[in-house]
């Protein structure tokens, strides 16, 4: 190995900085299961106003925040359609299927990385069949998506996938774990890219710094729900207001994101340049198409660059913990192999 | 409406005659639940013997018989494979998902109508991931396929497939409502289409004339585990045999499905005469592609022809109760617009 | 062994006699799942009418039928309440719990064999709590009550329990797979005893002599969602006529069950006087308390007569396929024990 | 209102104090999903020694503690047995049920308070019966008991339900998230409240300060299917640390807890003195039984006392943020009425 170990693993490894720790230290909390958090409170408020939509619940983790809206969603013998590679897929260890109990279809990206054209969604949507048939009830949306390189769907195109989905009765839960970065590449607010949906989860640990926590967001109705389905999976807590207290130290560097697209732009370019097929980054996350991946990600690791698999490629993600320095390091090992 | 009803729905419209009501009259039974039904016995010795499989359990439907296979089979993160369009993903709502467990990944046909390439089930079985990721444990092949126009699979692609899988450490099931089509229409034993799956489920009631009734069949410790699940599906019952023996008719006329798979062949023929889009049919399944799914049916119900969408196409299934000369009745119905 | 099998074991061993079996043989039918069979239709009007509900549906077995009510009924976080020993805790294979999502409490038989005091109940009930308690939503009854020895709650009971539990919003399902036992020995109608349910199953097979086949019956909007949930459990069959009319000649002859009751009180009388702890039966079911029950079993095995353990007791089932020299020629076995 | 408020809803309104913010804020974290966050493997070395198990798990909260703990040893015909009023029964939302899959027997507290008989385990367990039948696998104990306000089992109460549990092959299940509680109670350390059982959960926010935190305790190999259970209900965290130093820090303040035991014993004298029908506390929970729940409620609402409802008392937890004037003004308050 060359040196300090580069991370590029997934912008979830960014730890809380000084300033984040200090919030921790200084928030102000109750008991969140049986009353409520005042730091949390706090919290669910900015985020439901930040994403445009009425209410909003803290969860500790991405993978719940989905978990509780496909559950409050889906009924057994619903289907449920969603992009290829999507999280609630293939990164949720099935729990849209055997918890949620939806029944999914998988839309391909034909209209480009991690979207797919509103025709296909209406062929895929179909007609309300017999009493004996699945129901199309639900349209899972993910922006950025995290599977096809974090690329980011525009306002247009998810207005019009969301105009197919309610002519049809679609319920659309958007999967916005990294919101943040689509709003940030389109300069847009993040309620830009949720007009329209009955509910959007959104993530803190994903390259904004904080240790623990997402929100799930929808109609006041919703999150009543939504409650209840956390307490369910164990996802109620008790002094939750250090984590929250961390969240909003987070949702003030949204803005700070910009730096490392740039990152993964320029780091996209160098591995380019080293012969991999790369496509240029809407936002924080390389895919680098190789001859073989395990032999690649030895040989990254061996240079103590450290990066992870994902859909056939090899997976860069750049994130706030990385300097300038830290690419230019990393391209450096790697044209030089050493 | 021009005349009789000519009704291509689904063989499993076909009704039990005056012989195999006659064995329903004389069956020999018994309390199957807390005993042995002797004629569900004989026929889950004889349906076992005729798949290859060294036990059968009888289930009230093919639907149950899948599920109970895939509940026996799949653990919670779990994934399994099935082909665009396979009954087990489109036509149970979604019990595969909620009930058995499974997340599903769809392999695209790309080796024929119903079938994928070697290659394809590998890259989507890919390596074994980390403990937060789902594990690919489960192949369903269907044979043959419903939703590709009753497409068979020949035994050498299918010892392909199960060559890949096996290597991987899969477990194996075959939806084989239709094997018996498969059979005949390859012109091997049932057995020869089974060849080193762990489950494999079979139905009496389409083409066969059944009322009521199929099989699961596996290891002994396979069937000891779905008589289980059977029970707690709620698809035990007592005096079973009276159905039971109007299987064990059925088994002995797989034979005459041979005459169904010409009629669908002539009629294939016709609706291409006609200007539709179809494809000669291996069995017993015609789909035929036209310009408005919902125009082409009531155009055809408006003359006496019933049929069912499928698959985004018009599907005519041929079967035992219907004669030559409906055929040719219904095609001349279709000539003529009368 | 002294002569021929005495069968106690349930009166679920009833065999169809040559009248069922003809009704059976000369059954109309047609594909149950595309379309409705004429003879499921006809015993689905009958039945519901019978037991005063709107609407009716047929399924394989008892089970099923729980089954079917109890998913349509609960939600996760729903919690419901039943008497203890009832069928749907102990002998449906937890599916009320695992698959239909409820957490039961159990209720004690404080008013009498397989009933509880409307005080009971409406303490079990409680108050409503806040978002993170189990909501108690559904009343499960039986009658007559399995587990309690045939036991039947009459129609004033009834009215308080349904009273009690309709003022508390509670939904209430009613296992009635033996309910017409209850209604002759009663002597009252069926339906007296189904008055302010929400659903009801209902068995044919259990002392009938039908050889497969319950209904389950409620609003018809319950029906509706009841025979979606059918087909996801793998209960929807094809021609099933041949077995509903078998189930329509079974209540013709609800009547006759009299004699049952009539055997299983001298059966108890002669097993008190054997000094066994034998509760008068109000129906068909014995239970007796004896020292050890497997030698008990063991014993009355080696004089030919079957019966079964049950909640502690061995238990012992009078039905149509006894006759009353059967009960003379028992009780004379158990007398002289040879 | 009388002064300030006074609250005895739970011990889990406990804030983290300067001590531990200062340890969550210099907590060494990093990606515990993706990889180990070392403040988490420090606290699930030390917790699963002083629990005197293999290996343990961190986890958000103590309901999902036990529900990852129900869903690794349940499967689907399994009947668990718990004593009436037991979390895992009770204050789950029934995910004991719907979601780890178990039927529940209950138990009744006829050895104390929270605790049953061997022989009435013994009874419980039963005989395993046919396929058919449920299959009792698992045993859940409570130690302390909060539903029998926080009563204690001793170990050589454990050790025969142990061996009564063990010899009918039962898996054992210790939800301990009070057990810091009893060993403090009996003056023994918690492994030897642990002894055989095959998983215990623990808490570190009940009654220890930490704002967020539970382990649960096995085999290693069941802390691996525990692992990715929490995944997969969303359970796993990123930089856990956080709160893993401060359930470190609460780890070293069990013996603390027996002031409030102390406090308990206080307030329950009082109590009882005012009229109201108190037993005498083992731990930090006081059961008062009243003429009318709500109605005392609300009393104590307008004197500045707060309490929660359980199990048809008014139950009173004594916690650190409480001191020893708190109780005695409590007292007065309740005494003078004002």
């Amino acid at each position: 190995m060359t040196g300090q170990l580069i991370d590029f693993r997934s912008d979830t490894v960014t730890r809380p900085d000084a300033i984040m720790r200090a919030a921790m230290a200084e928030a102000e909390v109750d008991d969140n299961v049986i009353g409520t958090d005042p730091t949390i409170a706090e919290l669910e408020r900015r985020a439901a106003q930040t994403l445009g939509m009425p209410a909003a619940l803290w969860t500790p983790s991405g993978t719940m925040a989905n978990l509780i809206a496909l559950s409050v969603h889906l009924q057994r013998g619903d289907r449920f359609l969603a992009t290829r590679g999507a999280h609630v897929l293939v990164n949720e260890l099935g729990s849209a299927a055997w918890l949620a109990g939806g029944m999914p279809n998988i839309l391909e990206h034909d209209a480009g990385p991690g979207r797919c054209l509103p025709e296909t969604l209406e062929a895929a949507i179909g007609n309300p069949g017999p009493y004996f048939t699945l129901r199309t009830t639900l349209l899972c949306l993910e922006n950025t998506h995290n599977a096809a390189g974090g690329a980011v769907t525009p306002p247009d195109e998810h207005a019009q996938l969301l105009s197919v989905a309610k002519q049809a009765g679609l319920t659309v839960h958007l999967d916005g774990a990294r919101i943040w970065h689509a709003a940030v590449a389109l300069q847009v607010p993040p309620a830009a890219l949720t007009v329209g949906v009955d509910s959007v989860s959104a993530c803190f640990s994903k390259g904004l710094g904080a240790p623990v926590g997402s929100v799930v967001a929808g109609s006041v109705e919703f999150v009543e729900q939504a409650r209840r389905m956390r307490q369910m999976l164990g996802g109620g807590v008790r002094q939750g207001g250090v984590l929250a207290a961390a969240c909003l130290v987070a949702l003030d560097r949204v803005d700070e994101l910009a730096e490392t697209h740039e990152f993964a732009k320029r780091l996209a370019g160098g591995l380019s340049e080293h012969g991999w097929d790369v496509r240029t980054p809407d936002t924080n996350i390389v895919l680098a198409g190789v001859p073989d991946v395990p032999t690649a990600l030895n040989w990254l690791g061996s240079l103590g660059i450290q990066a992870l698999p994902m859909a056939g490629k090899v997976r860069f993600v750049t994130h706030r913990d990385l300097s300038s320095a830290d690419i230019d390091e990393a391209l450096r090992r790697i044209k030089t192999g050493a």
